[in-house]
């Protein structure tokens, strides 16, 4: 098993086909009558969070109480960072204190490789900036897999403002590894020609969501950042709705199998219509208990639960 | 027993004193070598407040933690809320984290009740606007209980602010339940006329404290709230101390067994003096020490324990 | 044992050298498979803090998790404090919501032994203004004597902002206790004349850093708090750092067993250069695993275990 999980690109196929299927054992214990589980007791797991994200904060604080982790919650914010203090020594603190996991959201790309340089713990990164966000691809790709049955041969389309979207990044590496293919739709300013193959092979861009749709096994539809998304991206929220949010009409013409995703939190009538984000295609709810399951794998098996 | 707990009504005689006689246990635990019961372990309560209130949520920490649940604290302020999330997307979230208790504190009045259509768990109104605040009428009742032998016939003074306080109307609610009779005192432009009646029948409404006090058992004081309570409501603080603030003289017209009550924080020297809430008479204290027992026992029943 | 520890003057040698054993005992168990220890399950610690300072909270936050309490954190920001609640009335509700220790950080000196009078359990100070710190002068005494072998007749060098500095204060009266000789380095602005025989007999003033280098066994750097240093007490940051900041060339002056100490955050480029800050003599990362310890010990024995 790797030591940290900082990147979709940081697992082969086995070692995701690992965490999703040790994500499936921890789902069972949602079923038991304690749903707790002893496997890192004495352990201390740190949400280090730079920017807000209760949502995602919440999840892994749940997950790591499920295993009996000790957690402690680091805002950054108004701490001894505001006085000014650097990340290496913020990871060095953290460390000396007993850190065994620090679980980091940080506004700058690459905050987490560089933490994971200073410490002997495990770092998961919990989205850097506009880079990555490796959980929230390991639980997407949980949920298509458990509702789909497989993930190889599984067609993707990733909806929206693909450029900032640390989820649509890790999600392509990840789904790619795992034998799906990804298109990504959007308009161009969001969508540099050059960015799916850079990410990875085989990845395909398209502009237009409509013709897009027939094909898919799965419409992953992204939050629309407006703080990121200026006017020289996009000339208004309507016409962006227009184009590329998901409505009714445009969610009759997916397959009958197809799935719906999104990672949340959602601007309803923005990129989707409360009629397909409550329709029993949408995954949207599964998502967030799928987390908690893929979080739990993911802790687990970076500790080594009692065995390290 | 009742699934959610959002208002005095939902409690008849036979549940709210099943609540008062748990709580009475509950609070024997404090008095043992190991405080812990394992009653809620792997139970997972999150505190979801949407208003500051840091005694009302450690009171609930502490009552959860007690009874070895886990607990997740959710501030919404600057969360995804802030982002624009409906609170609906936020109830079903938690619920797929696996929450099984919310426990929300919402400036909108009626918002706990909306929580509670669309969440599995249980849900415990931890105060909703000017609304209701149901814990901190039990504990209230149980504070007056365990002091005075009984409920049934106590004669009960809420003095105040009672147009804007959702403890005056839990209290008024719960007590009318319980065979109490309330009269409600303050100036007329907080205690409209139909008030009373609409609430709970019996229910009576006096403008001239001095009036009432050498007739009651228990003087409940509210705590004035300067944020709600505008110039049109009442001239100046001054007046109101003058008119409807407890001191030495007044509570010495109490009947000599007659409680004082304030369920904090208190601003001393406006609707309270420091002689008379620091009294043998004042409960001000073991109504705090009285909410962890009384939300130990509405965490206990709601959860159903370890046999739910 | 003492009942609170409010001041590096509480405690005596024999006291001292307990508080440091302990903490020796308590550090063995960070190398065991479950690292934590039942002694105060069922025990609640409150970290009630007025100021933001979250690698203190976090140090007595994992201390009091290994040890198994529950521990609730209380910002005093916002809180019902923010409403005008007095301390007192803050510390009665919190006694009476179970709290057997409380934990305070607080900008006014002197307001931990205020708490101290009101409140059953116990008071560990966290920091009050300019005033003590005292368990961070027993964490520096612990990386002392573990780095050195002994406390008595060693030679400590303690630079800087002495003035303001709480960390100078407790630090002085715990090592004249424990038989070290101090001496204290900085501008004449920041050391008044008759500070240091104010603190503890037989603690000298120096006012040239280079003067003292060669004959130290420890030299300790003190924050740079430039939100309370004003021009008033020094020229210029350059300036400051110029004649009392450490950096290669003095640190190599030092005799070759001499320890750097910093208590941080640092502000490195400042009082300290990176270059000390990261030599083989700086105990800095280690000052912080054995604040855990200490603040485990401080802890335990104040609450007795599970034999009070």
């Amino acid at each position: 098993m790797i030591r940290h999980l900082l990147s979709g690109a940081d697992l082969d196929a086995g070692t995701a086909t690992l965490v999703l299927d040790t994500a499936a054992e921890m789902a069972t214990v949602a079923g038991r009558e304690v749903k707790k589980l002893p496997a890192l007791r004495g352990r201390t797991v740190v949400n280090l969070f730079y920017e807000d994200s209760t949502r995602t904060r919440i999840s892994f604080e749940a997950a790591a109480k499920r295993l009996s982790a000790d957690v402690i919650n680091f805002s950054a914010k108004g701490s001894s960072v505001a006085k000014g203090e650097s990340l290496k020594d913020t990871a060095l603190t953290l460390q000396a204190m007993g850190a065994d996991a620090v679980v980091v959201r940080h506004p700058a790309s690459g905050a987490p490789h560089r933490l994971a340089e200073w410490v002997d713990g495990s770092v998961v990164n919990a989205g850097d900036g506009t880079h990555e966000h490796p959980t929230q691809a390991l639980l997407d790709a949980y949920t298509m897999r458990s509702r789909l049955g497989r993930l190889d041969g599984l067609h993707v389309a990733i909806v929206g403002d693909v450029l900032h979207s640390r989820v649509a990044r890790s999600n392509v590496l990840l789904l790619s590894t795992l034998g799906a293919k990804v298109t990504l739709v959007g308009p161009p300013t969001l969508i540099p020609v050059d960015i799916a193959a850079a990410l990875a092979p085989g990845t395909d861009v398209c502009y237009d969501l409509d013709a897009v749709l027939p094909d898919v096994d799965v419409v992953m539809m992204l939050r629309v950042q407006r703080e990121r998304m200026g006017d020289s991206y996009f000339p208004s929220a309507r016409e962006y709705a227009r184009r590329y949010g998901l409505d009714g009409p445009r969610m009759r013409r997916l397959p009958g199998h197809a799935l719906v995703m999104h990672p949340g939190p959602m601007n309803r009538g923005m990129e989707i219509t409360p009629e397909v984000a409550d329709s029993p295609r949408s995954t949207i709810v599964e998502q967030v208990a799928n987390g908690v399951s893929v979080r739990m794998a993911v802790l687990y098996l970076l500790l080594g639960g009692n065995n390290r």
